[in-house]
């Protein structure tokens, strides 16, 4: 994949020319016009021709450089750094993390992707199919980049919702087991990482949303809203999940506790069961020259007699009291 | 069930007309009227009317086609959008499940109906009954509308108060068991639903009733307070429910560990008295030839007495220990 | 008791004239005098007299119709409606619930009785003996009811907080059993109870110490503060209690636990000591023709003896593990 | 003790007369000169004097007859009422406890010492000390008294450090039993208590510091602030005692389960053990007249040999499972 | 190491001169100019110098003076006193502790370490090798000290990552022992250590970022956010190693139990099937005169094959039941 994926004009919603880096510094600087381009772990040099096109902070490009930072909205003057997390479920739904930069101000967007962040092209395409919109400038571009990301979480946190289902049916059907644990230990792990990645936007939508924002049009105000309301649903939804596992949790916790309760106790009450012949046996079993009872004619079947009731009553007991 | 349930103009609180939704673009637009539209799962073409007739936002209207929207008030200039999630107690004491859309500002309210939502009909012969009331105008059927759906959630607060309150009688009295526990893991999921489609109804009623809400008259804020306050009561008692489910759920554990601590006491205990017969009289068992108690005429009586005492003071001492 | 309890209309601090219900409406209306109505548990009539006697809002006396309301503090242009819920000890120890519900504005003072609640008589007979104070007008009388209500709640939580010393006692003198779960249980329903009726009104004093309020002189501010002073340290008494449980739970639990590992640790040593001879003595009870042993003089000796020291070996080598 | 320990005027930070309680009305009211008031548990009547003497307000009068008020702040237009909870080191590091009400205002400063409060003596003797900083004025002394009450918390919090400490070496080094769990319950409620008595003061002391105030010169308010941090300062010391010593709770009761887990794992593999050969030899111990083996030569070694066989045997198994 | 490591005149972003302390106090004092001074463990002497110097507040001296003061920015005027706890991975992984106070004001930045706190002769190497940067002043360095301080945490953190990782495989792979727990333990103490730390810089980053802030230059704002935004990625590191070991440990003591359940079911089910054979051996045992079974030909096969087939049922049984 090149590092430049995309460099183009717009003016008035409509891609207007295609540019290459080296052109940037001499584009045309009309007003309604802007410049939209999209890099792909970029190297020092590519990073540093478009700092100097768009005269952009060095502290945001230092991040930029950088991947694992955290996500963040910082604003220098006019201008926008923007850091997201991104997510989508990727083959065997597996999560594939990645990371874009984004810089933007009057007349420029930039994004730069990090790792697995999916392609841009699609937003760009479904930007360009609607001129109406994109003529609104930077801030639709800003939008759309966020909705975007935000809108790949939604899968992810559904496809932990459905996990979390499995381990409560496997609570509630008493089957949870040591993979259950494991799963568990997960299902929160991911929901932490997910979670980190996601409320930030939040905060960062509300920024962009207020009137004293300079680059985001009123008019443009609700889309923002929207991602905001998008970014507090994933959250709430792994909210959900995570109090539903915590509940699951509990009750998979008191019926391990129930059953293992049961399980030595039925145990412990047939073994007091069962030393009770065996001490019987053991007393005529011993070895005295004198022990009356031995030469009587229904010794014997007495004493099993004996032994049979005490051993009926005792199991009577024990299941009148629900030990076994 | 018709798409369109009801489509009616109010002037002075009082039904002036009914309009088919095609007639909606060319109503009469006069001061202290209003057309209030009932919808039941719209197609796209009905709301695509009902939106150009009113001139919705076409963020709201795409939230509308979509249920499963969480609870929000969304303000588009004087025109606000609000989804609610509806609750209430069906056939056996199931919860039927729905949703609300409801869109207002001058001159209308369109209520659009997903799932098991109960009707409005209801709503509007209340308000229809009140002309006094209704004069007031769109924000006095927002109230109402609300009014109604948060009222509907109070008895199945109140069901789940029971269920919580049968709980706590099964714990204090110590017959609570597996299906106790999946029964606190069911309250605890619902009390989680309801709590989540309930409180941002308390946000909705704050901003309804701020003095810049260009939509709702001064004199109507009192009643967007009182639903605020059904809210809120809503809320606690579901909170009250979860406390004292917390409370009964330790008391059960506590009860569950000392049950069975008890039993495996006992029946520890008993084994180990048990035991005691076991080995003397295995001793006496054996066959040496050398054993000079066994020819002693006393042997066996004075055997048998030494493990009847031994016996009756270990079950005084575990007695005393509080182990029996 | 009869509905309307007192009716009496108060000029300058001093009791003037006593009303009827009916002579409510031409009551003279000079500044400086206030009339003061209690009732208890009124019928739907008496309160419309003296609704349209006050010119009080209609939400508020539909909420007065109703018992079971939150305790709320509600103001209607310059008129209040406020909702406390009260309790006293009565008879052994038992709390006593009620509910009174105040109306209060220009000129009037309305207290309405619910269920247990006391009688404010002991309130109107105190104001009556401060003259100097009650000329303050409305205020001090609403002042003068609300820090009755929270008096009362003094000794109920003193009454919890000795419950819980009560608790603790058990634990630390390791002698709390079931009992004691079910008392812990009550303890914390109660305290979840009183709470709920105590907290809110902290924000009701606050509310009325506000410069804005109408109704309250800035003379009576700091006896509001007083009140919302009482308020917060029944509050903390509570929680001052609950968490003093949580800990003396958490150290009866420990208890709980070491205790039973030391019985089951110790009944499992001993039989594990028993096991020994039962199983060596069952070796020579073997009937086999040739077992040199059984033959040889010391056979038997040599056998019990050798069970003896494998027992005291075991005992004290159990005992240094702390095992016994 | 006297009632009134102490009645000075000070006039540019120096001592210049001391009066008696009667002469306090007519003291000379000179700007740059106040009167610090000393009392210990005053009766009704010292109050009353000082009351009139300085005007202060009934309602805080009121409190200061009651012991055991919670630490507050209150301001009556000028003037200030403060309730301070006092605690020291004693003999065996035993805490002491009182209580010090402050009042303050223009020209004067009285302390009322309740309990086991600490003499203000030193303090007096410090600023005495300094003239050059009492001659601020009634500001500075109070900042003296509320320093002096929080520094002596610094020794408590420290002793309730190293006793966390004793906790965490009895739970790492595995010996924490039953007095160790007495002994955290009384840490925590002895943090507690200590925590609600210093909370407060960082409240207070912002108050103070507010530019509002009319009593506190600028000059004084970072005094203030210091008395602030070191009240935050004792906060967070005992909120990293309370969670070092959750932390060594959650270890200590990991230890203690792994230690009971390990114990009746081994006695249950023993006494598994010890089963077989008992079974075994019981089954050659019976009396049936037709036993070949019994017969035979080798019967009695091979059967020896077999128990022993099948006991190192389920040694070695268990030895590998880690059971034993 | 001297007490004065370093004191030098900046012009412009360069060293101009090099002073002794003495020289202090008649130092030039030109706009763009300033005196940067690093003391290490100052005695009262020198620091008293360096406070006349610069006319230091007197409280912040006096806390300069004591070590182990929490983390804290206080103004004074236009004059800055920082304190900031300091951290660094020394040999072997061991974190070194120590202290940095700051004071900064119009020409003037004072650094004064204890303990460990490594040395900011790097931090000066840095600034003079970009005299771009430092020409902005004071502030400039504030941000260089501030920001070196906080990168020192990064690997720190990172090292707590990599033990609570170890931690987390241990548990998944179930070979958790006492060992984890005690490093559990240390871990949770380390991160509420590292976190007491770093914690308060974000609000203090937060405070000299304040456009009311005298000392801060607006251009070098961003650099304190970036400062923050490091300090808030260390906690919310530090934050994200605490959870995950409360999920590990979670994990880790499910498994645990459910290891103990089986072993003790096991020797239970193992001890329960061992118990027939002991019993009904002993019964024919038993030394009776009459016993028809003994004398007949098949009844020892009769009676061994019984045990047998009881043994296998029960062994299938338990087998089934998932108790062996």
């Amino acid at each position: 994949m090149p590092m430049v994926v995309n460099c183009a004009v717009y003016e008035n919603g409509r891609r207007v020319a295609d540019l290459t880096l080296d052109e940037l510094k001499d584009r045309p600087r009309k007003p309604g016009s802007f410049v939209w381009v999209g890099l792909h772990e970029p190297d020092e040099e590519t990073l540093s021709t478009v700092q100097q096109a768009f005269n952009l902070h060095p502290l945001a490009v230092e991040d930029a450089h950088r991947a694992h930072q955290r996500p963040k909205l910082e604003q220098y003057g006019d201008d926008i750094f923007l850091v997201l997390r991104t997510a989508h479920l990727g083959k065997d739904n597996k999560r594939e993390l990645g990371e874009t930069h984004v810089f933007a101000g009057r007349g420029y967007v930039v994004t730069v992707r990090h790792g697995a962040s999916s392609s841009y092209a699609l937003v760009r395409a479904r930007c360009e199919a609607a001129p109406a919109l994109l003529k609104h400038g930077e801030d639709y571009v800003l939008y759309s980049i966020i909705d975007f990301v935000i809108d790949n979480y939604m899968p992810l946190a559904e496809c932990l919702e459905d996990a979390a289902t499995q381990v409560e049916e496997q609570v509630l059907s008493q089957t949870a087991g040591r993979e259950t644990v494991a799963q568990v230990y997960r299902l929160k792990k991911e929901i932490m990482e997910v979670r980190r990645s996601v409320v930030p936007v939040i905060d960062m939508a509300a920024r962009l949303m207020r009137p004293d924002n300079p680059l985001v049009d009123p008019n443009i105000r609700p889309y923002f809203r929207d991602v905001q309301d998008h970014a507090i649903r994933v959250v709430e939804n792994l909210d959900n999940v995570r109090d539903l596992l915590t509940a699951a949790v509990d009750a998979g916790f008191a019926y391990l506790s129930m059953t293992q309760n049961d399980v030595m106790r039925r145990l412990g009450a047939w073994a007091a069961i069962l030393a009770v012949p065996t001490a019987i046996a053991g007393i005529y079993g011993m070895n005295f020259e004198v022990m009356p009872e031995l030469r009587m004619t229904f010794g014997y079947p007495t004493v099993v007699a004996t032994i049979l009731v005490i051993c009926v009553v005792l199991y009577r007991m024990f299941r009148k009291r629900g030990w076994l």
